[in-house]
């Protein structure tokens, strides 16, 4: 993989002065075509040349246009970053529509640092660089092309590099400590750099990797195919643009699906909700204790039909939580900001630091619910959206969240009773939209759609839980009581 | 100012029960008018009673729709908030407008626990205060109504609180460790938090002191007070809502202003500038990497006509510096979240952490500017925008940033020549839209206005550096020397 840059490509002085007012021509153009398409774009510099790293970083900076492009040199995480997944300090960086971002330093790094120090096994490096593959795609598919350059230097050059920048105080300081270490272990790092690029050189994010010795060729070689890359991605949305996608018909539940197993008559007296509210609301609040001081986070998650008493039993939930520990997100239309960022953006930014819970009423999963059936998701979005939504939930769980979902199930009649009841009520009327009504006109649909959600993204670390919901006290304490047990079974683990 | 709230307050259950509902549809009616209007609002919740604090946000989340509130209790500040200034963790959690924030512990806790255990003097406590009187009134003015309550215990009531917690598994655990060591100087805590009411009780942010001894008095008294407050604000809003601000007449720049008094005939040869600008690049580069080491951070601030050749400039500073020390920030019309929020939270959502350099290109000076000239803001926003932006930057100051505030000026004839030579560049023409020539017919109007700013703005911590821009190398040596010259001297300190 490496040998094609080690050849000892360069370009003089001549040939250089020709061509770069031809490539940032190039760069510009795009840029403005970029700000007015639907685009962002992101592009990743890495490779073991820290200086022609910089280099190259400071040749495009100069060469683009300041407003459209920003860049970021990741250092170590801070300790907000360290205390959520790993991957929340990425999305945070994510450009929106319209923007470019330039990376130093990514998502490989610590993967690669701790493969060669032994710090992580093989078996984990590669479901790490699965992961990656995963991430890229997902960026590319919701519009963020991904630009990857590795840029290379020979064990030779590297170390007349690392000798040349010792001498120099000029540059001495552009170079971190841990490059004189790391070039102890250079055939190592060149190995595992190998297994990265070949495990993560797809066909929506391949790798360009650029021989680095000569800063002319480098520079010049990253922004020519920066340029060409940006093209073609550029052509690709404007050819799938018109394409539009076919709108799917609306789904049809099965006769016998999990949601109409439920035993929707099942329902408590006042008094055993009473006292159930009681004990249970005790005992969560001892739960949610202990899960703060072992530094673990609990995030829940509402979905059912509007009306189904979301909003109230979450509010049985954190009466019996210290206000300082919790948080409720309601999720409604994104803004302007999260609109122009990929679909999951607007719930990383809510993801919780550990020992704090967050409470979502409705969450991601409206991209496979109501964005599905009213159409406002294509179906590629939607269908794809499964194993990206999974692929999330497995992080959280991993960063130590205690992960549920809730759906509150109730019959299309008890719904219309509480629509009437909301509007003949004055303080309930708020409550009741256009929206709601056009929503129960396509229950079906709905119900449909919330049985493939369940199937497809009901896992282990992050199961759903259905809550048999047409009587309110029955829902508010078997939800409280399934909180409890899952958390007991973390605490014990 | 404590003695009312120490008289043995006390509601009985059967009162409670009946005032709750009411209070509660009253607060569920405001927030719904709030959803509607322009406001947002802050409720603080302060006060020597952990407790109590809590019990009153407990009780407050679930008589509230939790749609439209968030709470946060605010610990010791994370290290990217220890990097800027003290009130960037503020900034950052403002509600939006039509939602309503309640802080637990807020500005007001690091001023009081230091003045108490002798770490800050009585001046700089009384400074602090007034930087606190000055943030509400902002806040209030900007649209988000602050209600403030201060949660009090006599001392006798607070020794019986914390006794009875210590016997309490259950609670106990909702109570710093610090709660004791405090209670050792509750006098001197009364003394200094009196002096803090008593500093920042303001028209336009009143404190409520609240007996906490009983529970449901407490509780209900801070619900009642918040509905009536919120009413308030609401009726208030709409009242001056019909008053629209006369429109203030252009500005008419003075005969002899700063700006005319500039000696735009100053020039560089070419060979002079590459020799300057090679010579001055090489020091910046040094003066920067020193910057970075002493963990510092510099922020630059362009402003002035366009086609001044404020990107230009801009990119002959970044070339001398490593990219991944700095950003730069194109200020354009505010994004939908942006818009929602006072005023300068956009600006503040850019501060850079210690030891890096931001470059505003456009700021948030466009408040005195084309905000003023075109109407974008009143004329009572735009001229109390002086003191809030002298005071964001004494802020970013005494954060230890180096700050430096660039007008480039041009003539209008050279404005025409670059408008012209633009249009007639196909590469370029992008740079020139309708908005340019708008601006152009005002050209007194924003010279007049420029001169207002500079007059009020300028300060020794954050001063404003009038650069001739006619011969476009002489403005970009002389920007570049100055800020080696501000580094220099910063450094020395």
């Amino acid at each position: 993989m490496f040998e094609a840059a080690e050849v000892g490509s360069r370009i003089d002085k001549e040939a250089y002065q020709r061509e770069v007012p031809k490539v940032r021509e190039d760069l510009l153009a795009f840029q403005r075509e970029l700000a007015a398409s639907g685009l962002a774009a992101a592009v990743h510099i890495g490779g073991g040349d820290e200086l022609g790293k910089v280099s190259a970083l400071n040749a495009l900076l100069s060469w683009l246009d300041a407003r459209g492009v920003e860049s970021f040199a990741l250092g170590p995480p801070t300790d907000e970053e360290r205390a959520r997944p790993r991957f929340w300090r990425y999305w945070r960086l994510l450009p929106p529509r319209g923007r470019m971002v330039i990376l130093l330093g990514s998502w490989y790094t610590a993967p690669i640092v701790d493969r060669v120090y032994g710090r992580m096994d093989d078996v984990t490096f590669e479901r790490e660089m699965r992961r990656i593959r995963d991430f890229e795609r997902m960026l590319v598919q919701e519009h963020v092309p991904l630009v990857k350059f590795w840029l290379h230097l020979s064990k030779a050059k590297q170390k007349k590099r690392l000798a040349k920048v010792k001498r120099d105080p000029q540059s001495r300081w552009l170079i971190g400590e841990e490059a004189w270490t790391y070039f102890k272990k250079y055939d190592r790092f060149r190995e595992v750099a190998e297994s990265a690029l070949r495990l993560t050189s797809t066909g929506v994010a391949p790798w360009h990797v650029v021989e680095s010795t000569n800063d002319r060729y480098r520079n010049l070689t990253v922004a020519t195919t920066l340029a060409r890359a940006l093209r073609d991605a550029l052509e690709e949305a404007k050819s799938t643009a018109g394409r539009s996608s076919r709108r799917a018909a609306l789904p049809k539940p099965r006769k016998f699906n999990v949601i109409r197993q439920l035993d929707l008559s099942q329902h408590l007296s006042d008094d055993e909700y009473e006292r159930a509210l009681t004990r249970h609301g005790a005992k969560l609040a001892r739960l949610v204790r202990q899960l703060h001081e072992a530094d673990r986070s609990l995030i829940l998650a509402f979905e059912g039909p509007d009306a189904a008493g979301k909003g109230g039993t979450i509010r049985r939930l954190t009466q019996a939580m210290d206000a300082r520990l919790y948080r409720v997100i309601s999720v409604a239309a994104p803004t302007d900001e999260e609109a122009v960022h990929p679909y999951l953006w607007r719930f990383w930014r809510y993801v919780p630091a550990h020992g704090a819970v967050r409470i979502f009423d409705r969450s991601w999963y409206g991209r496979v619910l109501v964005e599905r059936i009213e159409g406002f998701a294509t179906r590629e979005e939607w269908s794809r959206s499964y194993a990206e939504i999974n692929e999330f939930e497995a992080q959280l769980a991993e960063a130590g969240a205690v992960l549920l979902k809730f759906w509150l199930a109730i019959s299309a009649e008890e719904q219309l009773r509480r629509f009437t009841d909301r509007r003949t009520t004055p303080y309930k009327q708020y409550k009741l939209t256009e929206e709601d009504w056009r929503n129960r006109r396509k229950w079906d649909a709905y119900e449909a759609a919330a049985c493939d959600m369940i199937e497809r993204t009901s896992t282990d670390h992050a199961p759903w839980v259905l809550v048999e919901a047409e009587d309110k006290r029955w829902a508010r304490v078997k939800t409280m009581k399934t909180v409890c047990k899952h958390l007991e079974k973390a605490l014990a683990d």
